[in-house]
């Protein structure tokens, strides 16, 4: 007899942006069963143009950190430069849009640049201490700030990839930051399916999202005194997890002190419990934010999406925007809290800073 | 010295969506230098579900070509079957929307068929000849007709997956058709793009870019009597390719048999091109068409888009929307006109069939 199908599934929308998710979970599948790409041999150093010594084979700094030294030189902890292969350049015209025929088009103008995270080659998010994760955190702040402020510039995303399946090959720890002269489809959709769930309700989705995984509590992993980090009801990936600021702001960089040494720290604690249970995984994460002058908007809150890459998109999403994903949030933030509480019984140096952040705000 | 950057971008507007792409070709970069996915063994057919002998390993026939025999036996040319892991399953009841907290959810209802394309495990559609490219196109043609006319149905779409990097593992050639109560945020958006530059011109952007490509042929590869295959000026990955009808209809399940009969063998050539040029690449093809009901649109045009997964996607389309592309689609049609000619000239079989289909429409 021909079999019947095993799998029942589950649309779930996002308020965030309208969109619905398919879960579709496969009996027995596990994360362990996810593929895992191979580890690359990593570049030798004597070839990475990330690594100290190195400096010649970048554009020169836009911001760094050194105790001591010129720049450019070989002293430092933190670079940022212009990305040598930027996809948009402040040398490209800031022109008028073009049309040959029927069809559009601009020269790539825009800035384009690199956070060298660390001189060490082989650190890594997930290793590096709160002090240093900060470090990185603060020269986003910097450089998203001041690119913000350049003429024709409407919008910056800071974002980062890890490991080859995330788009990248270069295992140097690094961010990047590409600041435009318009505003991505992708973004306005973001922000208009947000005033439009503001206008119906009166009241921000992602408050609502705040306040209801907040008491509910089964999609959580983490909780400090600024920020949560959960597993969002309409997950679009496996392990795909949220990190949301309790104080609710539409610009990453009205973040203030304070809240940025707890990221730091909740940042660490959420990539480390996602490590434990997926490996060495690769991932991007992306902070969404909004457009130069749209500070104020009262129906966005900025937030850190990371997206562990451990399936690819297939024709069906490619051909929808549709997402269809194999693991229940519900059931990758039992596993990611575990992680957490492991983490915090097993690094006696964190226990206490830890124990204190984890404590309902 | 720091170096200076080295690479100029454009972006570009793709008509039919409003999207703008980012082309930034990197200097040299050859479509040799893509990483080239891993071929894995293919399954041993012992264990491959979709094998002649293997029909009580999927869910009953859908419907089936076949010279004698009865359903589900082994004497196939071609089947389809629901899929055993299905997306969305009839037995999902088809119910009204529900909400947990603020969340709104619903159950997979829907249908997921797979079309097995030949009984040969090893078979490929640039190996298949016309006529066994025609009966995998008789296939989706009835069963998406069938599939849109079932209760609660409002979208199907008819996809194709090939490799790992393209989001699937099994080697046996085969394409899938899911149909949706509801129709999903891509599509919806690619039709009020439409819409949108309809209203604005009185002419469908679709019309519009064939003529455009028609007349300028840099972007061209195959013309024939019903079909031309080209690059989009705005690609939004290396080697992207659309099949798109001389005749202007906005529903797949509208083609008549003199256009199926001609777009097997432009697929087919298309496709072959594509692998001269790519070797045996991963792929995705979507047939993207209307929702039921809106098969009398005159602003959108059904068409087919083949993506080669070549690249993958990092954290800045995933934030943006935006997609970077390395590749000018103009350099990619140069090649593949290329090997549409050496094909030409070196396919006896196909010699005259082929010339004839390449005059100009």
């Amino acid at each position: 007899m021909p079999q019947k199908r095993e799998s029942m599934s589950e649309l779930r929308r996002d308020i965030t942006t309208g969109e619905w998710v398919i879960i579709a979970t496969e009996r027995g599948r596990r994360p362990e069963g996810f593929s895992k790409p191979e580890l690359r041999e990593s570049s030798p150093r004597a070839g990475c143009p990330f690594c100290p010594g190195h400096e010649s084979q970048t554009p020169g700094e836009t911001y760094a950190v050194r105790s001591e030294g010129d720049a450019d030189g070989p002293d430092w902890l933190l670079r940022v430069v212009p990305n040598k292969f930027a996809v948009v350049s402040p040398e490209s015209p800031f022109d008028q849009k073009h049309v040959a025929g029927p069809f559009p088009w601009a020269s790539g103008f825009g800035y384009h640049e690199v956070v060298i995270e660390s001189p060490r080659h082989d650190a890594d998010l997930t290793s590096m201490d709160p002090g240093e994760i900060h470090r990185v955190l603060e020269a986003y702040l910097a450089r998203a700030g001041a690119l913000r402020r350049r003429p024709h510039v409407r919008f910056n995303l800071i974002f980062r990839n890890h490991g080859e399946q995330a788009g990248t090959s270069l295992p140097h720890p690094h961010s990047q930051i590409v600041a435009l002269p318009l505003v991505p489809s992708g973004v306005r959709d973001r922000l208009e399916s947000a005033a439009r769930y503001f206008g119906a309700t009166g009241r921000s989705a992602y408050a609502d999202i705040f306040k209801a995984e907040s008491n509910a509590g089964e999609r959580m992993i983490v909780e400090s005194n600024h920020f949560v980090a959960f597993e969002p009801f309409a997950s679009r990936l496996p392990f795909e997890t949220w990190i949301v600021p309790t104080r609710h702001r539409a610009a990453f960089v009205d973040i203030d002190s304070d809240e940025l040494l707890d990221l730091a720290r909740v940042l660490g604690q959420t990539l480390r419990s996602l490590r434990v249970v997926l490996g060495d995984f690769n991932y991007n994460y992306v902070i969404h934010s909004v457009p130069c002058g749209e500070e104020r908007r009262a129906d966005f809150c900025w937030h850190i999406q990371i997206l562990p890459r451990l399936t690819n998109a297939a024709g069906f999403e490619l051909g929808t925007g549709m997402e269809i994903n194999i693991t229940l949030p519900e059931d990758a933030a039992a596993r990611l809290r575990a992680a957490a509480d492991h983490l915090r019984g097993g690094d006696s140096r964190n226990t206490a800073n830890e124990a204190s952040q984890c404590s309902p705000a």
